[in-house]
């Protein structure tokens, strides 16, 4: 296992400070083109060095006839040219000193016998001047700390604490969009493709390592280092949670991974038995590995299972109370102590049950602090869950009707929402031990969840996928626990 | 069971042509008030009579003492008064000859053993008078082809072919948002409260005769007249699909349950017998019922479980198979002659396994006609599921690149987006017996995916929701057939 990231052979492929860019030119409608079209618009700030025969200036770039040409040998050649020059290529990088590639072209074990004849050769090139090298047939990497972004599509949204390791590129370029509209975003992100030189076990080595990534995501069509695999997860998951999404178990999942990345898969009941032993949480679907990722990365550790809901509406709080039920969570009786505080700021029409119902505000800011505060403050609880109907709908609405000028309404109403959003975040330092999770059914993009999401409370579009993701954070704890206390006894 | 829906006792209060409006002032602060306001955002047309002691205009409609003093005796009186005046209320209606009513204010059976008695004095008068009710302590109804919303929130979007009995007000008054940005609409929507003289039954039958209503669901917390359901039920689902959401199966839901509307609730096996022997769907979630409902109310009968996806990306279309096998549909091979038809339009990259994966597009048009025409003409498949990964995040940039001025490219775009939109929506004529389908992971708010979705093609945020929807649809016909075997055998 490495213990930093500089050990990874990943390191100068994620972390470039110069890239030697082969397959950009002038013409925008070329892969290569849009992939350093990408790169300009982050804004890395490394030295590029576009190699094209016949362009003097590539994009704004001196551009070079030849890697040979270059007036320094970069960290990384960044290869997105026709199948049958890829290998010259690799060699000439070779020969110019260079150690690190991502060979984005495909045509080689994916595309049958001659296809896995021409990756052999393009292993043998690679072993001889020993250069480690991601793909081919991959979308490479996104460092948006480095405001790297060398895919096909722009980013999209902050750099974040999500580490995804991933045998479609597909979920590396287009979850820019995703992870921003949810709240997360990457640390790092790796397209492994054919991995013919770098594997998912070396990314996820590397992810294990990364100070920046916070929670681990894999896409897995199929592993074929299971032994390293399963050594370097469960050195992993002590101290990081790991998220798997593996879609070669199903019969229709297993042909769709042969015909992309020619990978061989495994019945599900395999791969679960090696995630259950690495502690790694299986996720079904992309939507709950991400779900998932933003409650491990956001939340502490809850103390236990008990979750109290605050809900204003009766139907989504038996709803988020039915789906924490099915999640294994349970829903503990507010003690006398917490309704004698909550008395004298809720209706008298609400219930002081568990879903905590409102009914309506007598004024909203208490939602947002005073109520929230108590419910967290209750030592029969664990886990605040709080519906979240946006209080701006209602504002807009007021404002009107009480003759606040139209043009001052909006001003206004973002002024409300962001105190609001202030004093919802302060509870998480205020409570530092108990999970604050949110649901709402209207758009994540309202200001005052949008405000919530960028500062760290999970907000989730239904309470079910809220209490699972809850569930998952507390199963990665409990399986942390077993796992070392089977190292403690075993030492 | 009524033919028409001019026989329910809901009929006029889903359709009043005038309204008795209790509760409702120049005080904007006041839920009544707000109620009447959303009646007037949204346009309604019938008359609307204030009642109100002091005010003599309220919201510029001319308000009267006594609902004696009305000019005409109107149709509907929705009371959104103090608890302590509603029997009064509801009694004086009746001497003015109203004969329905929607009783929004709460403190009846909801509140304990004095509201118990309240609510069965409000339950005499209504007999005495021959009155029927929605409620006491419900959100009313929704009409929105009458352009009536007499609820706390303003509507949004077209009405559509959802219609919803819920013994939830919030799912009423909080699902328009939900249901616009994920392409449906409310055809009617009735919150039952307390179900005091009308219950969520009456509701079932007026929505199974309702023409406007394609889909039924049903939010249910506890079911009082079980058999009358059953029965009621099972007359309808051989011709209109049923959706229902349970939660008072879990412990935790069954709690929230009681508190909320004070209805009796039993373990979810009971439930799953009675909806399996009715031919209702259950959703465990309100995202799955209304992912069913879309599914249902735009999709015609699929002849088969077989799906072809269509994708340019692999990892989506793996996660596409893996969930259409978890969902039980299965992914033929294509024919030669579809093959053949293919080559021609596709890259050579291109994978012609099923997931069909184009790897990128020659032609984007081809993505959204000549490709998919193919598709849905293979002879040995009945569904069509199409990755829609929005073109207009590449249009941009490419019409940028080649120079286009900047103040012309969202037009350009657009006029693009609209004809492929135009191109796709035009398939569901040329295959009406072939069911067409999309996912996507990026907003359905985008252009070219809201486009599709305002007319009529499901389009899901996951290719598990649409796998599952999918299915949901295939089993509701074979239920039907089931059913129908049975009542022709019985026969």
């Amino acid at each position: 296992m490495i213990r930093s990231i500089e050990e990874s052979p990943l390191y100068a492929i994620i972390n470039p400070k110069s890239i030697a860019f082969f397959g950009a030119s002038n013409n925008f409608l070329r892969m290569g083109s849009m992939m350093l079209s990408s790169v300009q618009a982050l804004g890395y700030e490394g030295k590029i060095y576009p190699v094209h025969q016949t362009e003097k200036i590539v994009r704004g770039h001196q551009a070079y006839t030849s890697v040979l040409d270059l007036p320094e040998t970069p960290d990384l050649a960044l290869i997105v040219l026709p199948t049958d020059i890829v290998c010259q290529t690799l060699e000439d990088c070779g020969k110019k000193g260079i150690r690190h590639a991502i060979v984005v072209s495909g045509g080689f074990r994916e595309a049958g016998p001659d296809g896995s004849e021409r990756q052999k050769k393009l292993e043998s090139i690679a072993k001889r001047y020993g250069i480690r090298f991601l793909g081919p047939n991959c979308l490479g990497i996104a460092n948006p700390y480095l405001k790297l972004n060398p895919t096909t599509i722009t980013a999209e949204g902050e750099p974040g604490f999500v580490g995804l390791a991933s045998q479609s590129g597909s979920f590396i370029t287009q979850m820019f969009n995703y992870l921003h509209r949810h709240g997360m975003g990457f640390s790092a992100a790796v397209s492994v493709g054919n991995e013919a030189s770098i594997d998912i076990v070396d990314c996820l080595e590397y992810l294990g390592a990364c100070p920046r990534t916070k929670v681990i995501t894999l896409y897995i069509e199929g592993i074929t280092r299971g032994r390293k695999f399963v050594e370097t997860a469960k050195a992993i998951t002590p101290h990081k949670p790991i998220v798997a999404l593996y879609v070669g178990g199903s019969e229709a999942g297993r042909h769709a991974g042969r015909s992309h990345t020619g990978s061989m898969s495994c019945p599900n009941e395999i791969y679960d038995g090696i995630f259950r032993q690495c502690g790694i949480l299986r996720a079904q679907t992309l939507t709950e590995m991400f779900d998932y990722a933003l409650a491990l990365g956001t939340l502490p550790r809850p103390q236990g299972h008990r979750v109290i809901i605050q809900t204003h509406s009766g139907g989504p709080g038996a709803t988020a109370a039915d789906a924490c039920g099915r999640a294994g969570l349970t829903l503990p009786a507010l003690s006398a102590e917490t309704v004698e505080k909550l008395k004298p700021l809720i209706p008298k029409t609400a219930s002081t049950a568990n879903p905590l119902d409102l009914t309506y505000s007598l004024n909203s800011t208490e939602n947002f602090f005073n109520i929230p505060d108590i419910l967290l403050g209750e030592i029969n609880a664990d886990i605040l869950l709080a519906y979240l109907l946006s209080p701006g709908i209602f504002v807009d609405r007021v404002m009107r009707e009480l003759g606040v000028p139209e043009e001052t309404i909006p001003a206004e109403r973002e002024k409300m929402m962001a105190q609001h959003a202030d004093h919802f975040v302060s509870l998480k330092d205020l409570h530092p031990d108990k999970a604050i999770v949110g649901f709402t059914y209207r758009s994540l993009q309202e200001q005052m969840v949008r405000s919530l999401l960028d500062r760290g409370i999970p907000v989730y579009q239904d309470p079910e996928r809220a209490a699972r993701a809850v569930a998952a954070v507390l199963r990665y704890y409990e399986s942390r626990d077993v796992m070392k206390k089977g190292r403690s006894k075993a030492a």
